[in-house]
């Protein structure tokens, strides 16, 4: 297990290294003008973030043979909407958070205002480098953008699943497990699952094959949220780098708030065993998505 | 006079019935889960813009004989890009707005977390719509998202442009013409500018008249923005439809603020001889590009 878990570590670090790179060239300079908002961008963008969809992303192209240069700007690009996700829940309005990642964030250090429109900006930005990818074709990149734009848009999507998540928050008899799960397969799932896929369609998988990618991340999507929340019920803000016991103090409908702590494991297995299958059907060498799998099974955080 | 008018009115009239279409298609249906959240953003689409962005495209691709079949997504894309901005632009933590088009903003209808998933999901729904556009080619596509998001994007597109606004409120010098010209050619002036660019694109129009339009159009731009800012001091907050006076009460630095009301209706006749100049080195019919331009020059609203 152990050495296990070093090979997703140095997964998830050859991950960052190479998004960091391309991330730095697309972000503007932070003493370019306006200075703030370009700051603002950069302090959420480079808080210290794990890049787990990016290294999704290129594990599941390297589980295809593809070159890690035809992975890394839609990889960067991914990440640019996940981090203006966070920005925008972190905001007073949402979640009301002042950590993240152990930084203040970003509307705590640069004002409400300022965090808005660089969450806005991010987004814009993710979608202009991916349509201005020249090492794929124009053909491709259309259907990245478009397979990106629903997963983070359409109503079972990423800001559909947030406003299911505020929905349903501080309900007297709680969410039910359909209402969960769907709060789930879209807020965090849907951009894991299109992580994936999007590796996929870059490598030219087939339809059979990006049904079987999608089966997995559908499966390490579910693990992810459920271990999301037990480590906010089991950890401490200072190993989380975020405000820990935020879902009960929110009256937030959690796995373990409904199913207990032990319930809430065992579910997170289940989901797991479902991931491993899909990736048995899966013709190719798929040791890095089993550990990543491992990985955020086993995660302090 | 009173006849360009009335046929600028007919193409804002026409382009506003062909782009409500295509939006009613885009949006998802109101009651469709989570209702709150498409509530929100139909409020905002439908509450009664004057698609002044879309006919400008439009009336741009007919000069140069296009289809209007082919223009009408990318006008339509640029038109939920608008209400986002319009919808982020009204919250409590920007510019505190309670009124649009003579209706209650999108956050005092819906609440402050709403309005901001609502401005984002349709933001993402832009770039959707230009990726799925089958009827223009893939190379197009491209080009149009890449166009649109810098635009939207970039050190010198909207986003930064309302930065630039937010940075200079309330300083006690006011800001300089230098300053003034840097926020309104990006905050209002690129998306007019991208506008008109991509009616050019759509119709293949070469480089060279894709320059003659942007001058056209920047000069537009700033007719529009002087305008803005002189009705802002003049009309009542019932002819306008949103909240009059409140750039003073922000203590904003506009032209009417810094140059007076004579002299910055000077300027913006300055800026109107200038996109006249421009559309006169064009060899193509500009009969409804000059009248959009003095219905912008002369309207009450």
């Amino acid at each position: 297990m152990e050495i296990i878990l070093e090979k997703a570590n140095a997964l998830l670090e050859f991950a960052s290294v190479k998004v960091n790179d391309q991330l730095e060239q697309i972000l503007p300079p932070a003493d370019s003008k306006p200075v703030r908002l370009h700051s603002a961008m950069r302090h959420s963008v480079f808080a210290g973030g794990k890049r787990f969809r990016p290294a999704l992303l290129i594990a599941v192209g390297k589980a295809f043979g593809e070159d890690v240069s035809k992975l890394i700007r839609t990889a960067a690009a991914i990440e640019l909407i996940h981090t203006y996700s966070l920005i925008h829940d972190d905001l007073p309005a949402m979640d009301d958070d002042s950590l993240r990642r152990g930084k203040p964030t970003c509307h705590v250090e640069f004002g409400e205002a300022t965090a808005i429109l660089a969450g806005d900006v991010l987004q814009t930005l993710a979608f202009k480098t991916l349509a201005d990818d020249s090492s794929l074709s124009s053909e491709t990149r259309i259907r990245l953008i478009s397979e990106i734009a629903s997963a983070a848009g359409t109503p079972s999507g990423m800001v559909a699943g947030q406003q299911f998540d505020l929905d349903a928050e501080g309900l007297p008899e709680g969410a039910t497990m359909e209402d969960l799960e769907e709060i789930h397969r879209s807020k965090t799932g849907a951009m894991i699952r299109v992580s994936a896929r999007c590796g996929a369609i870059i490598s030219a998988a087939t339809e059979e094959e990006l049904e079987i990618v999608s089966g997995y991340a559908a499966g390490l999507g579910l693990v992810f949220q459920i271990t999301d929340d037990l480590l906010d019920v089991t950890e401490t803000t200072e190993t989380l780098g975020k405000t820990a016991g935020k879902d009960e103090a929110a009256e937030k409908s959690t796995y373990p708030s409904i199913f207990g702590i032990h319930e809430a494991r065992n579910m997170a297995m289940g989901h797991y065993w479902n991931a491993c299958e899909e990736l048995e059907r899966l013709d190719k060498p798929t040791e890095e998505l089993q550990e990543l799998l491992e990985f955020i099974m086993m995660r302090d955080r």
